[in-house]
């Protein structure tokens, strides 16, 4: 089975395999593990060792999000927050819910949010202290130049959250060159093709110390974590951590950052120019098509049904979502995981199937 | 190798074979299994549907407490804490670095709570609005009689949260006959005998209703959980939730919580035995040690080294905590997990074999 939902996305056999053995979390042959996975996502990041940490936390993306919002962002301050989509309305809720106040920026959908526009709301609005940034939006598969909108953060003087929940470890983040970043966040299950349960944070770890004591919880403060020294603080998902490691090993070995993210670009593109030519209609053009998550409108075809077509697609052997994240009806597939361009050509005859199966004559787009 | 921290605990291969494999949370398949554990698991709490649910946290103990406290101690309310040990001490933090008002009642050492001292605190402070109680406190074995407690609780007319993280699913729990508790509470990775990265509460259904908008938090609020009517909120660690389920299968087959207990107390008794037998000193007398874990005061022999000692019982396939959480200096061991009186037995006899090794002569406590 293809998943891809994404994510969790298709992992490899020897990542899963990593996971089926009992573990003492506070051995030190697993503290060893445990320490090397921080050191790694450090190196992925761009960190400086020394001058920046990896916080680890149990866990998916939002409770990390949380965490870097608490962490940051003093009670009762404003965040701005870009509307990119599904995921930005969750940083909304979780910065509301913490007791912060975001700040909405308007984003046309579709549309990559424009570092001017996020800078001159900044200047006209002097009691932001943060933006909260998306920066590869998965409802609707949309790249947000975090590293051009980090700039415009720096020149206004405030600080950056980055989501790089579904953009870590493909997309470009080096934290040396962004002073304006508090945190970059993102969970295990996404780029680095590894198990859902734990996500990380990497930090300055002079902010850190800067704003120990305003998380509001002691469970979601990614200051108190750093004080544990890479030490698990609580129980970790020791399994999920040790998979993390193996996944990490097929990272290094695929040659870092810029050869997985080629081949997710070229995932994206051989499934993108697949839907065209079966006659359906993505939801970006192709100039604005980012390599993560591909969107396909919905057919016109009155026959249309998300569900039957979830469920054609699987028993030909590809899971995508059974829901859309869209403003019109959609579906979406992931093109991350350890999967290839003939994964993809398989997933497109497979969507020319369904489609067939379950009566859909009419492709193009029904709300273009 | 033999895991005795505890926990997480020793598992069945079966039950990490069931992580083996990738998982689309969002997947009907997936989504009955879901839903199967949370029924499983309200069940054991001896919860009535309808009237109770189950709520599934990701991550672990620490995380669940607080998403309890949250949900259900309204901010700046008092909630009483029997002083237990260790998991009192992060009860304690946990409820005051989310802005409620810990009350310390002092329990001695080693002592079990007595329900008739937090009837009369609770008599003396009209405004404690909650008690939160430690049913098994691992940091000694001590086990808190959480059924007597609450029935004080009861009757003060106050509501309370139970930790349960190591005694949920062998000690008693009826929360049926209990409608002064607001939440049990529990993790993956101790007496279900399953992998860490997932917690859960058993809550009255009317009182998270009544509770919605009070935790602070999004991601650490039980009342949104249960809106979601037992489909996964945010990406859940489902490969932990498939081998909980699988974890579920082996305890219904060993006949459910009553054979599970006897099991445990067997293994306990064994080695607390088997440790007088070699000339150590239990943290506790016979009559008040607990079916969880097993304490040992630190011999007096002056070449006592904890982290020398768990390296020779490693060797030896038995791998207990390099750390105490005692006053005085000691050793636990783990009596819970997928292991038998013979495992204890052995670990007994690589015990003995171990104190040889590292040189221990006085066997007796250093402090008793």
């Amino acid at each position: 089975m293809l998943l891809l939902i994404p994510g969790p996305v298709t992992t490899r056999p020897e990542v899963r395999a990593a996971l089926a053995r009992d573990i003492a979390p506070w051995d030190n042959e697993f503290k060893a593990v445990y320490r090397r996975v921080l050191d790694r996502v450090l190196a992925i990041a761009g960190g400086i060792p020394g001058q920046h940490a990896t916080l680890p936390l149990q866990g998916g993306g939002h409770f990390v999000i949380e965490a870097a919002i608490r962490t940051f962002v003093p009670p009762g301050r404003k965040i701005l927050i870009p509307a990119t989509g599904r995921y930005s309305d969750s940083m909304i809720r979780l910065a509301r819910d913490a007791g912060r106040v975001p700040v909405v920026l308007t984003v046309a959908p579709g549309e990559p949010t424009d570092p001017a526009v996020v800078e001159a709301a900044l200047d006209a609005d002097l009691s932001i202290s943060h933006v909260g940034q998306v920066y590869s939006e998965t409802g609707t598969g949309v790249i947000h130049d975090a590293v051009a909108i980090g700039a415009a953060v720096h020149r206004a003087g405030r600080r950056m959250i980055v989501d790089a929940v579904s953009a870590f470890g493909a997309l470009p983040m080096n934290m040396a060159e962004h002073p304006e970043i508090d945190a970059v966040v993102f969970s295990a299950n996404k780029c680095i093709e590894a198990l859902p349960g734990i996500a990380f944070a990497v930090c300055p770890i002079d902010r850190l110390k800067q704003c120990a004591g305003q998380a509001g919880s002691w469970s979601l403060d990614l200051a108190d974590i750093l004080t544990h020294d890479a030490r698990p603080r609580f129980t970790p998902p020791a399994q999920i951590v040790a998979a993390f490691d193996k996944a990490l090993d097929f990272f290094d070995a695929e040659g870092g950052r810029e050869p997985r993210l080629a081949r997710y670009t070229a995932n994206a593109m051989t499934f993108y120019d697949g839907m065209v030519g079966l006659g359906l209609t993505p939801w970006l053009p192709r100039n604005r098509q980012g390599p993560i998550i591909v969107v396909i409108h919905a057919p016109a075809d009155p026959a249309w049904n998300l569900q039957h077509f979830v469920d054609a697609l699987k028993a030909r052997g590809v899971l995508i979502s059974n829901f859309f994240n869209t403003p019109t009806p959609s579906f979406r597939v992931g093109c991350i995981g350890a999967i290839t361009p003939d994964d993809m050509r398989g997933a497109v005859a497979a969507v020319d199937a369904a489609l067939t199966e379950i009566g859909i004559t009419r492709r193009e787009a029904a709300c273009p």
